[in-house]
């Protein structure tokens, strides 16, 4: 397993929310990550599709851990700011969040987010980030 | 109660997932809307402190249903996009979630929240969100 | 010329902005429209490169013009609202801005544009827009 | 005149934009900065309302100034990204742009806007911005 791939796991394993959510870490790349999410009742807004604040909490840390991949050793990074368009209902057999660094830097970082559902092989694009990270020195 | 106050409270109840993060409705006026939230382990990010996911889910339904407040009989509201700032940590004795009506229209509503913490009596402003709310007859 | 670029050309051209700014429409194609600007000392912010604004100002338009060609006849095209990152200064010998349609609808469009710097046949990417248009029957 | 006053407005006076708008520097205080301007056919859009780039160029720039007045000296103020919400057409005798800061920090600081047309004493707000403006040492 490599550096990135070892410290974006820890990391995740970390995130209560991840698991409350039944988020699954997919595939990390240098500059891009995936999260899965498995539509189910406890995920779901008033008509029954996944809410778009589950769908928002993946693709956020999919951004972020896309710029973790591309940061120093020893830095963490935080979410500045996010920008998310709903385009469609989120449902599906399987939800996947994909977060890609377009822009790495040694401050700030610009992501680009993309939620996915698939439903028999068929996929439809749901949900588009626009994100800011910030990458900072480990303080723990 | 009032007619959107109960138009409120039923959407609400039907949300897996405000159930899931243990959000609360906890005011309804014409147009605003509190949902509060309570810091604990299954909410958290890495850092123990309450995602950004988390309180954007509260925030965006507390947004949604002060546009709901507004909207005529028979209408539903959809989030079309939002944008939050993350300016502090998620923490406190308790996550105050406000969402504002700023343009109220037939199609289209502006929308803005804020995010508080509420720690022994003092309160700070933890994230920012700027909401498009869509108004639609009710399909069901 | 087809129906889309004569719609398009002529808004554009009815735009005192884009004259003022030396703005240029140089492609429209379904789902897709560029715009040029040159810098020069009219556009520039406190550092002498072109102003957040200008290139905004262009990159707005590239993506309205973007979702007017793909609207019914007799449509037009308002910005609901637009959120940019920008992640280079902008300079160069030619700034290209482009907006294409993501997710067409039949009031709302989700488009992307980006801002690209063209330096000595170099392209440097500038800036990186996600913005909602609304379709709505023309009033005139 | 102020030390923030001097430094916003000698920044202001080196805006090639801000002159070829017709941009007034109106209001600078600690955190708050105001811009005006006046429709006129150099600014519009295609029905003859003044451009959303135009009062986004101005506006951003008061954001960025409130931010500079909080900055510690011989600092200079970048936008990291913006998000605009057009809630009305952009008209009036004046267009007033009020940048302020919500939440100063020694990096990054977040910016609220609001577009204001004013029309024989009647105030309409038409547009509402959330800014991140980074602060950096000057380079120059």
């Amino acid at each position: 397993m490599s550096d990135a791939k070892k410290r974006v796991t820890a990391s995740f394993n970390a995130q209560g929310l991840m698991q409350t959510l039944g988020a699954e870490l997919v595939h990390v790349a240098d500059g891009e990550v995936h999260i899965a999410l498995w539509p189910r009742p406890e995920l779901t807004q008033q008509h029954g599709y996944v809410h778009a604040g589950a769908i928002t909490s993946a693709v956020d840390s999919a951004c972020g851990y896309a710029a973790l991949t591309l940061a120093p050793a020893e830095h963490d990074v935080l979410t500045v700011e996010f920008k998310v368009n709903f385009m469609r209902p989120a449902g599906g057999d399987r939800i996947l969040t994909v977060g890609k660094v377009i822009k790495p830097g040694k401050t700030i970082s610009v992501c680009q987010g993309e939620v996915i559902g698939e439903r028999e092989g068929k996929h439809t694009s749901i949900a588009l980030m626009q994100a800011t990270m910030m990458l900072a020195p480990r303080s723990d």
